[in-house]
């Protein structure tokens, strides 16, 4: 059966690259440089359901994402986060803080956040950035 | 050296039992079921810091942390991230959630949160269960 990515995940999100495991996503809020790794397994909800091998994979992307996202945007910090509360496919944030972000030190999946959209320019060009350094894993 | 635990993860949580990476805690916050693992590694402030084999050891505690959560607590969801915006050690929330709790289906890293401790016949009761559940790894 072909993956097929959650509708809410596609519509508010870029899809960049296939890792051997996940498919790579750009969220489109500007308000923070926020990635989404969706292991690209039907019936997936939380990480108990993946094999061992799976996980270890995951984590391994988890890891080699993270790097990625700290060298391009050069954060204070990275949320790493699997909730799943609205979209039950399994999927992990990784989220790019700034000590200066409007929620900082706080999370950021607050109840009732207006999200900001990337200008067409700004989205165009991270998409190409980060899709070449998505490339080769 | 010997692994020290930041002094907020020890002053707000009951230490449960040490898994081979990980020293699991019980967070004293009455309105989730809240554990949280923190790798025994001094000056590990994310998951990029561990070494492959201790990434992938972190992911099957947290697998298996999450298969004992479950079955105790039966949530409709768990919710798994590491922030560490405020405490820079690294440490991985794992909660259990439930449709009808206070913030569902939001994060419960908000802003001005306030904190409902639980009675001491509660955690009492809880340590000693998690304890056991936590022993045999």
């Amino acid at each position: 059966m072909t993956f097929q990515l959650d509708d809410r995940l596609s519509s508010s999100c870029i899809e960049l690259n296939d890792w051997p495991l996940c498919r790579i996503l750009l969220k489109n809020n500007a308000d923070y440089p926020w990635l989404i790794l969706v292991p690209r397994q039907n019936k997936t909800e939380c990480i108990e359901d993946l094999s061992q091998p799976l996980r270890h994979q995951l984590m391994d992307e988890i890891a080699e994402l993270s790097i990625i996202i700290k060298t391009y945007f050069k954060p204070n910090k990275l949320n790493v986060a699997t909730l799943g509360n609205s979209v039950s496919q399994l999927h992990i944030h990784i989220v790019a803080r700034f000590t200066y972000d409007k929620l900082w030190p706080h999370g950021i999946w607050q109840a009732a956040q207006t999200e900001v959209l990337y200008s067409e320019e700004q989205l165009k060009q991270l998409t190409v950035d980060l899709r070449s350094l998505t490339k080769l894993y």
